[in-house]
């Protein structure tokens, strides 16, 4: 349960994710978080290995290989010790406050920031811990969809930009087919790491 | 197979489904459409009556009564009909061009738009009948996210304010509670249909 100190972190919190039912789900909430921009993915309360090492894998190919991947972590004193820590909580729930009316302050905040995504039921205990409980919208749909909306939000958009200096491939944009290089690490955009 | 005619259409043409496998993320890819102001989504070459009636349970529930839903229509001859019937489509895949260069010239085009979506592996075909591929940044993530910020970015986050007339529950946006109430349609926002 290693929480690194330095320049402003975001770190996602998955909460209820059941191995049986959730491995692709849980797996896209921890490849939205490392390719929208954040630092890692803590998978709450379980063990499974098969998400974490598919995350990795992705990580070791495209780059990000410092991007922090665990499962089994116990959520609440996780989410205890990040506050303990001096970081906000943000809980993305379809309950909350619209993301336009509080995304501009949670973006001048500098403290760390971890964001919990739940499947359908949340412990009342997260709402009540986080700084913002946050609606991506009012309607029902993903927590991969809303943590992508979150962390486009947060960082404008500049994350889809972001050139990983470790990748060892890296596509070349096309309008119609499939340009795969070997990275010579000099493409356009923000070297993000 | 019905295509509605009238103002600009966005459908969702989900590909590549596997029902033992794809339940819980073809299950967002509706949602998200639904949620984020597409009109239909077809998943494609087979049925998943599961996945369909999840989808339109929603709809009863939080609106958008008319919001088309189908599965086990033909892919490719879809998408086909589709540009006959004199509709763009438009491929989300991470090797495509970089959304921020080619949503305006989607966003002022006035014709109806066919959004492919495809799980691991899409045939060449797809590549070639899209108008444009699009890449919601060049690495690997999801789809459920992929298909949330392309629809975003078209309705330019309006998406994220829309009132659904026909719904019977609606959500009170709240810093800590969940609050649902049953709608007496006087929400603010944009009256979506």
């Amino acid at each position: 349960m290693s929480i690194e100190v330095g320049e402003r972190k975001v770190y996602v919190l998955r909460i209820g994710h059941r191995p049986e039912r959730d491995k692709r789900v849980t797996t896209h909430v921890g490849l939205v978080a490392r390719a929208f921009g954040a630092d890692g993915v803590v998978i709450g309360d379980v063990i499974d290995e098969k998400v974490v090492s598919k995350i990795k894998g992705i990580c070791e190919k495209w780059g990000r290989k410092s991007f922090y991947v665990i499962s089994g972590v116990n959520s609440m004193k996780y989410a205890r010790k990040w506050k303990d820590r001096g970081g906000i909580i943000v809980h993305l729930t379809m309950y909350g406050l619209h993301i336009d009316d509080v995304i501009d302050y949670i973006r001048r905040d500098p403290r760390d920031i971890l964001v919990v995504v739940g499947a359908s039921k949340v412990p009342r205990f997260f709402y009540d811990i986080a700084d913002f409980n946050v609606a991506i919208g009012h309607q029902p749909h993903s927590e991969v969809a809303a943590l992508a909306i979150f962390l486009d939000r947060l960082f404008e958009g500049r994350e889809l930009h972001f050139i990983f200096s470790d990748a060892k491939i890296c596509i070349e944009p096309s309008p119609k087919g499939k340009k795969v290089t070997m990275c010579d690490r000099k493409g356009e955009g923000q070297e993000y790491q």
